[in-house]
């Protein structure tokens, strides 16, 4: 579990959480969350631009228009997409049942799902699990509620954050799940985040976009888009401080720490993918646009020879070259260089020569940089990504059976 | 080996061929093919577009200018990639050493490497064998040959066919190496095709560029663009049929031939991908542009969830729909239809109530079909490539050392 040692208990003031096991997967594993604010909480959320948009990403989208969320309901074991419009007055029937149980006007209540695609909603196991749900719900339930919604993931992801910004103590709490389908534009399946901060709606869908741009949309797992990502935040405002607004100082010292609560995250999913055994960040600088940057820095991280070999600790560094080639971008090779854990392998259109012993020494750590210098600009990227292993075909080569 | 069974013993009229071990690879196995035309031939030829292309891509792209060329050198076990100006001297000392003991024009002599990118050649030990490999040419040496510039393949990959055209029989043969970096912009890494018809140089070149768009550049076994891949075709005009020219219907025969002798040779790679248990066909119908098919069938054919699942026989469909849905092409949902082996599995935003078992034994055969219709417009394309395994995990992880 990633929890800043700092904070023993983990809880956001205003919020409760739950998870429950509904009988959606087999074996009585937790399946069914509900996070809630007990009152309704701004919100600012991002979606997958997928074209396959689950039902849930679907409703949510038109509700978070409102600008103001009190309960997200989510369940593991179906995704709930490509389930047309059956799915979707599935996904309502959830939300009604959450919003009766709870007392809340239906339109507070956001939704997620993950899980098999194409496979509709038990629907009935799941409102039969609401009351209980909803009766559980407690101030330290984010731990229940993390599990619920996990998937292949083998370890929960929460992150906390407490400090004072304007004038008052506020507290971030960010859970997420991770694993699989791990994708650049968007990427974890699902991140909530919940506040008690005092923000204004603007500076709230604001930060957190530049916040989710660099962290969650910086990782790649294994380059698949999901139809279900989903990254929200409620700020239910219980804090009580100087309101948060644009171009304030104290805005930025907000978005620094929900920047923080979504880095550490976003890494704890990239550790945490599928099969994964090493922690890779592939910087790419000198680039004439942060574009380029940024198509360079995925060509790589998504080029499966480069993360096999990163798995078979094989120094085959070639291939970084490879991908880089590929990712169409323009280069001028001479200016191009590579270094990998601050030892340079190639420069000006030649390998350097170096210790091989060395490098297969950094070839075997858990954490490896990669850095590439274009030489025609000053853009940068840095995208954070994971190898490739038995254990990923072995993972998604049995999944839905 | 992928052979017209009409056909005996494999040799094209003018060319010799062979095949030895120069020691560039470990354990005796064979390195370096040398394909050789009796009189200078008419030359095509496809290369990578890779940033960082070869030193014997740069070198043939340059002489492939001058329309002629008499012989082909190959090694395994070195790409001679990223080895910068003394690379480029290293490819051109091979060539001297070959146009000298065959003492033929050195600018008729072109060059290809595969293997480890980033090292330098065994300069000595290539030197060293050619003598021995000039004087082992013989007419029936195209075995020989594609056992030396086999890398990771399983067996090797040669093609025939014999045909009149022009009033004259002549003989179109190709040999191939694929196995991995095997990708949509121009696939495998070395195609050679050797043909004694007699052909306009520009109509050579536009039916080569054609056939090898209908064939190698519709592959894809994982994503990966090399930075070597060429593909060659010399004809030496020996067979001294009606010369084929521009908008001739003999030219029309021609292309036919060799279109089918590089689909055999590119089916053939696909199923001997690295690791490959499947062979799959992806087809995209119904689109607005051509471009789009293949934006989406590339999608589809480079998911790993996709490739894992069909290795996994789990008939979990809706990845493709994922990986669909992320393809960044216009979609309309509701006219979007996926069928497997002929069996509809969504449409109309549904997923169509199948029979599981069934579905089970599709993906269970070695050959599958996915055909997506998109429904708006009348453009196709098709991919073929294999599924994500274990074995391409292990042959990847552990490649150079």
């Amino acid at each position: 579990m990633v929890i800043n040692k700092s904070v023993n208990k983990i809880s956001v003031p205003g919020f409760l959480a739950n998870g429950i096991s509904a009988g959606i997967k087999d074996e009585q594993q937790k399946d069914l969350a509900l996070i809630y604010s007990t009152i309704p909480a701004k919100v600012a959320a991002v979606f997958t631009k997928n074209a396959f948009k689950a039902a849930p990403v679907l409703i949510d989208t038109e509700r978070v228009k409102r600008g103001m969320a009190q309960a997200i309901i989510t369940n593991s074991g179906c995704a709930n997409a490509a389930t047309g419009k059956e799915g979707y007055q599935d996904a309502l029937a959830v939300s009604a049942a959450v919003s009766g149980q709870l007392k809340i006007r239906d339109e507070l209540v956001l939704l997620g799902s993950t899980g098999v695609i194409g496979k509709r909603l038990p629907i009935k196991k799941i409102e039969a699990g609401i009351p209980k749900l909803v009766k559980g719900l407690h101030e330290f339930g984010f731990e229940d509620a993390e599990s619920a919604i996990m998937t292949t993931d083998k370890y929960p992801k929460i992150a906390i954050r407490k400090g004072i910004v304007g004038a008052k103590d506020i507290t971030i709490c960010g859970i997420a799940k991770g694993a699989g389908m791990i994708e650049p534009s968007m990427a974890t399946l699902l991140t909530y985040v919940m506040t008690d901060a005092l923000i204004d709606s603007k500076a709230l869908n604001t930060v957190f976009h530049q916040s989710i741009d660099a962290t969650f949309n910086s990782i790649s797992v294994d380059g698949c888009m999901s139809t279900n990502d989903t990254a929200i935040i409620l700020a239910n405002g219980l804090a009580g401080n100087n309101p948060l607004e644009r171009a304030q100082a104290r805005l930025q010292r907000f978005r620094d720490m929900l920047t923080d609560v979504l880095m550490e995250l976003c890494h704890a999913v990239v550790k945490d993918g599928e099969g994964a055994t090493k922690f890779i960040s592939i910087i790419v600088e000198g680039a004439k646009s942060r574009s380029d940057a940024r198509r360079a820095a995925y060509s790589v991280a998504n080029s499966n020879l480069v993360k096999t070999a990163f798995f078979g600790e094989d120094p085959n560094w070639g291939r970084i070259l490879a991908a880089l080639g590929s990712s169409g971008i323009p280069l001028e090779k001479e200016r191009v260089s590579l270094s990998i854990g601050n030892m340079l392998l190639y420069s000006q259109d030649c390998p350097v020569n170096i210790n091989q012993a060395k490098l297969k020494e950094i070839f075997q750590k858990d954490t490896i940089e990669v850095r590439i210098v274009l030489g025609g600009g000053d853009k940068s990227y840095c995208v954070y990504t994971s190898d490739l292993s038995y254990d990923y075909v072995k993972i998604n080569a049995d999944y839905s059976t």
